[in-house]
């Protein structure tokens, strides 16, 4: 049994923690990971030179700026920032936000400081 | 602009299509599209020699039975098939699914049959 050999409940694994802009992984995918985290307000602006990345909302509303336009998501709603572009994660209230990028992805991409998480944790 | 550079409504693509067990692909992570599909009753044992094969429940319940166990996904549960595992998935009544794999992955797998859709379209 690996750790997301059954179901993955993504209730439950919200209730397990509170913190904000911490990615936690609930799932692979290949070598890809499925991570979860709380958001709320503008993260950094950054971008990942190698990887898309695909971003769903479970709760609340999630807005993509890019330099030139943005992109709004609420729940039922999926989003791919494309590999190598510019964006910054903001949102309004706390929002739970699914990602699937390949694992060792950065959450900061390029930008790199204070708010990295070089390894997230399984939850 | 791509076909999936805005957000992507999961209720408004499933409008645009009625039938059973045909992935249509809304949207590219990578070298991985990101499928949806109606599905209704057994589809046919199969598994996939080369990848994994991430499933989400948008409507309704789906179970993957396994030859030894099943795993029973509702909305907001994810399950990931691991890669050269036999796998039925079943669906009692309409759901509504969302499925994440390598471009070219055939949805029957190794089993092929009149069920093989070889190329999906995108919706």
């Amino acid at each position: 049994m690996t750790p997301d050999s059954g179901s993955i409940n993504l209730d439950e694994k919200f209730a397990k923690f509170s913190e904000l802009w911490s990615p936690k992984v609930v799932g692979r995918l290949n070598d890809m990971h499925i991570k979860i985290a709380k958001v709320q307000g503008a993260f950094v602006w950054h971008a990942h030179a190698d990887t898309d990345e695909m971003f769903m909302v479970h709760k609340g509303t999630l807005t993509i700026r890019y330099r030139d336009h943005a992109v709004t998501l609420g729940p039922g709603e999926i989003h791919v920032v494309p590999k190598g572009v510019e964006h910054l994660p903001v949102a309004p209230e706390e929002c739970q936000i699914i990602m699937i990028e390949p694992a060792g992805t950065l959450n900061t991409g390029d930008a790199g400081g204070e708010r990295t998480v070089a390894e997230p944790s399984w939850i």
